[in-house]
């Protein structure tokens, strides 16, 4: 048994609209274990809106529409349906009922074309709307087939799958197995390596382990078939134990964690307190930072010294520094991060200071240069160089900056561990 | 000629990742004018892939492929499309060179897993990957048949697509009659009421006049279809004219403007500077400032006075009304934005302090309380008070927050013109 998703209307061809319900009922199926392996999309359209039904049909069990539910001549998915499955259209008296009493509630008066909506294909039952005026259907029309469809808008469609078709799923004799995932994160390493490292882990049956990475960030996701969410965590512990061994501190936290929340979970656990002075990120840093709700028990501010002067005046960088090796240099990342420090009284002070472009670049100091400054009370300052290369845009190298000052703020804390 | 659009990715089926590939691809092929009926989605699985690949090539004449050109054995793309054609791979040496000098660049060293990067179908022509390692490829196999493959990182996508892509397919004939569409922008309206305000435009038949929103945000896409895109130009400037004149100072910018890039041209045309006091958006309002390359011309820094002993000793905020009043108050706002105009000498003070949530809201202090302080020189400091509602999540009160108070900014500073 597997299903499909079918998503009718021609805004999503036209890009007008992002396709959320095909990622809704994506994560609701493999919720309830059930196999899918297609998406497809189609327009307002009867003839390939039937091919895309004979392809489906062909292919898998249930099929799930989304869209053309409406009252408009455009909304076309039951009565092709109907036509496909050479099965007459019949009118639901409880249908209109319900259309005209919701009309009533809004002070409104029905229109003729809502009768349309109250047209089904003999032998498919109501799968009813209860925040909308557009009902779906359930229907077997031939052996081994189940078709449900739901109108287009996201909360319509999410109420009626919970309330109407995950029951139906579930008497079908779905949702006995889950599938449930654990996502491992990572920073400092590439895809690639990872993927090396753990290559062994990447063709296991069950629970799969797959790499994914996105603007710096590497993860592997851990999915398991199983019985119940406690199973499938069995399952899953310890393929993650081992895993986390392998990346060793290039593994900083999993699922809902950032790098802001482990580090912030890291100064509390010592008592720390945090402060932050950003040049070329401006402000990026504290806003991951607070992005933490509870963030105010570590972190105190900061200073966003994007102009030289500020850094002078408020963080004490030396002037001659700042004319003899430029803004963008070790000495200048030091003063800020000490000079924040001291300035805020915290047990940490963090610093970026870089060339984000995409112009400012020199041969000596090309764009994705970055420094970071890392100072701690009673220790000497730290600086770490990077070059993110001059073909990264101006907003994926602050970001990488925000994150990898993170990223060496947390691996300092965890020193004291290992 | 039609193109299809097929994205590979099992986190696509899974639902971990939401489609915005197939939006970005949907919005530019609509751009070029080249029709396009069908979108596939299709896990990591050769079977299922070359079954996709069957069904396309059979009705589509242009074929874009997102996803699946990574490094690891389940990316499986490009072997597949040469399995399906029956045609050898051949290792390209330039894409090699090319892989192992962007890694020498980050100081990395290659692995023998992005060898497999360098594979293409023999015939194919390499798509350029200037910002990642995965290059694409451009394949016609069959007569009347044209493969494009691109990576699913969007970033990586987008840039391929907009330098290779793009001319390619113009070459081909495609972009003749073209869409072209301006969108307009807006800030401090809800999407019903200008909707409603330009309702008499909304059935328009070229230019199309469709209203959106998001995070805040309202826009209008004016869209013509032409023979040029100066003809589309003509249709779309007495619309455009109309729509802002409805509008007022409600519109606020086109296209790729942002609040930000418009209250730093408004800035640059007075010669005036900025300074920023932040406490419940924690460096968000620097960000978006310093989001605009260039911004440094006017844009100096500020400070995240996240703690309240932070506000007292950086901007001067007075302790007993911080004790009387609380931290948000209109008089806290009031002493950030005049302290950090101060303390940094700039034209412009502009500060936030607000309840982010979603805990510390009180009955008389709900979350979504946020007050914005505006200072001039020689001014005398204005207040403004909002209440984005406690249903709203921390990340989008931070959000409406800071773009509320360039709103402000951008308003104060138009206020000469009128």
């Amino acid at each position: 048994m597997t299903a499909e998703i079918i998503c009718v209307g021609t805004e999503l061809l036209l890009g007008h609209i992002l396709n959320k319900n095909a990622q809704y009922l994506a994560q609701q199926l493999a919720s309830l274990g059930i196999p899918h392996y297609y998406q497809t999309v189609v327009g307002d359209n009867v003839e390939r809106l039937k091919q895309v039904i004979k392809i489906a049909s062909d292919r898998s069990n249930v099929l799930i529409f989304t869209g053309g539910l409406g009252p408009t001549p455009d909304d076309l998915t039951t009565e092709t349906l109907a036509d496909f499955f050479g099965v007459p259209l019949v009118e639901k008296p409880e249908i209109l009922a319900d259309i005209a009493q919701k009309y009533a509630v809004r002070g409104r008066v029905m229109t003729p074309s809502n009768r349309k909506q109250a047209l089904i294909p003999e032998g498919a039952e109501v799968l009813p709307n209860s925040s909308g005026t557009a009902p779906g259907i359930i229907w077997s029309p031939i052996s081994n087939l189940h078709i449900l469809t739901f109108p287009g808008v996201p909360s319509e469609m999410q109420r009626m799958w919970q309330e109407t078709a995950v029951p139906y799923l579930k008497n079908l004799g779905f949702g006995q197995e889950i599938i449930y995932s654990r996502t491992l994160k990572f920073w400092g390493i590439a895809e690639s390596t990872l993927a090396e490292k753990v290559s062994a882990f990447l063709n296991l049956p069950n629970p799969t382990v797959a790499p994914y990475a996105s603007r710096g960030e590497v993860k592997l996701r851990v999915s398991a078939k199983a019985n119940s969410q406690a199973e499938a965590e069995q399952l899953i512990a310890p393929i993650e134990q081992q895993l986390q061994a392998i990346a060793g501190l290039n593994y900083y936290g999993q699922d809902e964690d950032s790098l802001a929340s482990v580090v912030g979970q890291l100064l509390q656990r010592e008592d720390a307190t945090l402060s932050v002075a950003e040049s070329c990120t401006g402000g990026g840093l504290g806003q991951m930072m607070t992005d933490i709700a509870g963030s105010s028990r570590y972190f105190m501010g900061g200073v966003i010294s994007y102009d030289n002067q500020v850094k002078v005046s408020l963080l004490g960088v030396n002037l001659q520094a700042l004319q003899q090796e430029g803004a963008v240099s070790r000495t200048v990342a030091a003063q800020m991060a000490e000079g924040v420090r001291s300035l805020l009284g915290t047990t940490w002070g963090l610093s970026i200071t870089g060339i984000a472009g995409p112009d400012g670049g020199t041969s000596t100091k090309p764009v994705g240069l970055v420094y970071i400054g890392l100072a701690q009370s009673n220790e000497k300052v730290q600086v770490f160089e990077h070059r993110y290369g001059q073909d990264r845009s101006r907003s994926l190298i602050r970001h990488l900056s925000a994150c990898t000052a993170l990223d060496l703020l947390r691996r300092k804390l965890l020193e004291k561990d290992h």
